[in-house]
């Protein structure tokens, strides 16, 4: 095993996209609710199209022009700024079924190697989310999912998102660790940029598929991680799980 | 089932004493501190003299007198006054070795029942710890005794100790449901009034030898909880899990 895992105690997973595949399970839970309102559009252009509104809605609150919201509520204004572009007349949709559809985001299934890795590495290693999703929100995905967290940490306990400093300073501190001894799990090299320079160790998983089969972002690492695998089982063998 | 569960999907945990056993794995844990400094005090009774301090130092956070500090920092504390009362000299005994017998409060065992019961009832209510502890020593605990939590609530997310009402609040919102869409199971009776004050169902664990067998308070339920039951797989039982 690596050596500088010695001390690691605590593994944080970014969520989205590392131990779920949002995109395929947001466009199966989109389809019906587009065909039931006549909207022709791609559920996975869809699902891809609301994911991208993730990040600047996100900046917002980072740059401290909006207050922190939780995760969903972004969510759910997003979903309404994407069927406007899509041209959809907002008032023809009752609110009930936009709010019941932003609730896709707890109902993602995890990729295949997920929940056998995760079981693997929490024999030694306390697991925990550090996802900008709010904590109800893991706490409901986590039930679908059957991912078994030891703790929900992320965004919501410090009023911030990733890859602000404090969001990964407050979830050290309320595992009670040193930063050295815990390790960040993404497979986004910006989140383990943001994970190093804040004293974690960094575990890439490349996930070549998360925005689809044209994904041209994080098919590599960009810098020396301390662990590059592809899957939580090939996490779980590197760590001597 | 009691009907009142039937909208139920949240049950939240006092711990010591409704899930674990902290007198006798305390004195378990003290024993041989005591011995190897030649104390001559029972481990049980300096596990209750220990716990005596416990609801004290924690009205001075809720007395605003003081900043809110996470629970290991006041049982820190505690541990060396009630050395101090038992006439030890504090100087002689390093300062490490104090910490370290501190965190006997998260290698508490717990009772025969609670982790069948409690995994139990994950299957159909989402669970998790609503303690006064700190979230860092709700993980250890955890892991030290198979305590399946789906998310841990409690003192820590609120920075205030129950019965103070933001306490229950904040965990209720963390987890995304209304108050009367969740239960709070516990085995002390002013824990329980305070969650039904703020809009929770209730569930009495009857734990008659928490204090040893001389105990007195919380022999019997003082109002008419919804559920009262004298183990967690009974609790499982009576809400068909």
């Amino acid at each position: 095993m690596n050596p500088v895992f010695d001390q690691v105690a605590f593994l944080g997973f970014d969520v989205f996209g590392t131990v779920v595949d949002w995109r395929t399970s947001v466009a199966r839970e989109v389809e019906p609710f587009l065909a039931r309102h006549a909207i022709s559009v791609d559920p996975l252009q869809f699902a891809s199209d609301w994911r991208g509104l993730y990040q600047p809605s996100m900046e917002e609150v980072r740059s401290g022009r909006r207050q922190y919201v939780t995760l969903d509520v972004l969510n759910r204004e997003n979903l309404d700024t994407v069927l406007t572009r899509h041209g959809v007349d907002l008032a023809a949709i009752p609110v009930q079924q936009r709010d019941e559809l932003t609730k896709a985001w707890e109902r993602l299934d995890p990729w295949p190697d997920s929940v056998a890795g995760l079981t693997r590495l929490k024999r030694r290693f306390a697991i925990g989310a550090l996802s900008n999703g709010h904590i109800a929100g893991m706490l409901n995905l986590a039930r679908y999912a059957g991912l078994p967290w030891d703790v929900i940490g992320g965004a919501e306990l410090s009023r911030s998102y990733k890859p602000q400093a404090v969001t990964y300073q407050r979830t050290i501190a309320a595992v009670g660790r040193l930063s050295e001894e815990t390790a960040m799990v993404a497979a986004h090299n910006d989140d383990l940029v943001a994970a190093r320079e804040n004293g974690m160790r960094t575990v890439f998983v490349c996930r070549p598929t998360e925005y689809g089969a044209q994904q041209t972002k994080d098919l590599a690492p960009i810098q020396d991680w301390d662990i590059v695998v592809t899957s939580l089982t090939e996490a779980a063998e590197a760590l001597d799980c």
